[in-house]
């Protein structure tokens, strides 16, 4: 028997789950990761409590990744990089390039999960102000405060009256070219309004909003929490602008639930940026010669009833490098990708000795 | 060594998954199905065309099927039932109740995928007159109609003129218990939109709704799709009361982007019914003891980064049964069910001989 191993590239929920479901079937797996820790986004980005059961994102992912440490089935490699593919499965060779230089590897499988990176809100949607205006930022410049167990206005460093978050930047946007759903923003900005309505009581926190997309058990256990208990005000409305009065940032557009333009003034204002493929999920789509989808994710093949296994044999996607993904739907699909990388070994006999 | 194998418990699309997952690592499952054939609710209840791929649900669930079969390492037990439950696992003693009598089983590990059931809308809700006229259908009857090709008044068997759907009928709503967002019902009800106005262009079609939760690529693939292609009317409202006049339904309520009252005639009206477990999710979790999330569902360990493990050892959960999931959430986790029922086979040595 050839001796060959599952490799998993991205080391965030979807690629933790994936190493362990793949060692957990007795089967060894290599996982590498670009940056020189585990966790993906909600370590790298300094996520505060995750969506939607608010547990502190650096205890929950350490939780995942201690599941995969010491399991003499796992490498990890951090720092890591696939920097060359060539030749195709069962003879695909891998080209690594890591701390200690480069490195030729033939894995029997690969699960692609390189995730998502955050939507840009300077690059092409000018109206927001988020590189003119200092007190205008995003949800993750908030999850870093949150983190800290603090929030401010970075203009002042001193506590908001009155914050508000915009939804869907960079999300349902045509003119941008990102004409999806994000799927997560919603949750992650009632989320964060929670967190700042509990540290600071005597702030007024708003959330404007197209569609709240609060789906399954986010409804009662984020929305209508948010808004009973936490009193954060949803508004249905449509923000055309956002400029600068004296020291304060004014949002302008229209309430179209009431169906009159409003102007607010706000000490701070979050933009709920969207997802977008990252550069490593591109970068492995083209070196793998994995096809898109029409958005430029990683594209899964028989539509709904299958959701890791690309067209490329072998090569399975998992997580938000297939599509906008909440951490349910990497999880998921991180076990799913595993599962099936693990069968294709077994059906080529490509096991380990 | 024990011979043990994964008992599967429901055959729709989340336990036809984990079936075909587990029988592909190599190890023997058992599916049973309480109805007469496999498929679950897109063959049960007649779906038409999936949602978002618009795949004939037939043809789609019919692969499924088909990999399931003539493999020697899947029994599929249909008209089968779980009537009795003790013991732990390892030991954990199942009863079935088939077409040739009584069987007990010793499975290794368990899967309950027996999902969900639709809302009924006469029970709870009354203001939407299901069970007075004739012309009030759901989501499930307009499908049945749909797979027969047709779309007509029931009242009359015509084509219809106008035809209006109503959303978080049965979900979002306290008064009648049901808290959640059933996730799906949005993504359908577009998806039949489309299917009416693509067979009766001449039939102008509504939708009235608090939220369009079109998430991911739901936006554009279906959403955009349903307003720019087919011309449906996504109408923000909410309505108060079904009545008749003469021989149409009357629609009324108010129209919360335009804020005015609206009473619109209609010669169909569609209740957007949601998700609720399914019996059979509430039996099993009763007799292996499972516990229930708060909104009735079966819950799963370890929020969202633990998709399909529950409190019990050796029990996973997969599916609707763990909440509102669309075709997506349970192929996803029908597969991780199928690792962590396999990989507990293996760890606890109860593999087949």
């Amino acid at each position: 028997m050839l001796k060959k191993n599952v490799l998993v590239i991205g080391g965030g929920p979807a690629g933790l789950e994936a190493a362990r479901g793949v060692a957990d079937l007795g089967y060894p797996v290599k996982i590498i990761e670009k940056a020189d820790r585990l966790g993906g986004m909600p370590i790298l980005a300094d996520y505060a409590a995750l969506t939607p059961n608010m547990v502190n994102a650096e205890e929950a992912m350490g939780e995942m990744i201690q599941r995969i440490e010491n399991d003499e089935l796992i490498d990890i490699c951090t720092s890591t990089e696939v920097i060359g593919v060539s030749g195709s499965s069962p003879e695909i060779n891998v080209n690594l390039k890591g701390p200690e230089g480069e490195e030729h590897i033939q894995p029997g499988s690969v699960i692609v999960a390189t995730g998502f990176k955050h939507f840009d809100p300077g690059k092409e949607t000018q109206m927001y102000g988020y590189y003119e205006f200092d007190d205008v930022i995003t949800l993750v410049d908030t999850e870093k405060m949150l983190k800290a167990g603090k929030f401010v206005r970075p203009s002042t460093g001193e506590p908001p009256k009155q914050v508000c978050f915009i939804q869907c930047v960079g999300s349902r946007d045509r003119q941008i070219g990102n004409a999806w759903c994000s799927k997560v923003c919603c949750g992650i900005a009632s989320k964060e309004a929670i967190e700042i309505r509990h540290l600071l009581p005597d702030c007024k926190v708003f959330v404007f909003y197209i569609d709240m997309r609060m789906y399954g058990f986010w409804e009662d256990e984020i929305y209508w929490k948010a808004q009973e208990k936490y009193k954060v005000n949803f508004i249905r409305g449509i923000v055309t602008e956002v400029t600068k009065r004296g020291d304060q940032v004014v949002v302008k557009g229209e309430d179209t639930t009431m169906g009159r333009p409003m102007e607010v003034p706000m000490d701070v204002v979050i933009l709920s940026v969207g997802m977008e493929p990252s550069e490593g999920t591109s970068r492995m789509a083209e070196l793998f010669q994995l096809p898109l989808e029409s958005h430029g994710y990683i594209e899964s093949i028989g539509g709904a009833l299958n959701t890791v296994v690309t067209s490329v044999p072998g090569i399975f996607v998992a997580g938000a490098a297939g599509g906008p993904a909440d951490l349910e739907d990497s999880v998921s699909m991180g076990g799913a990708a595993a599962l099936k990388a693990a069968s294709y070994l077994r059906k080529t006999g490509l096991l380990a000795a």
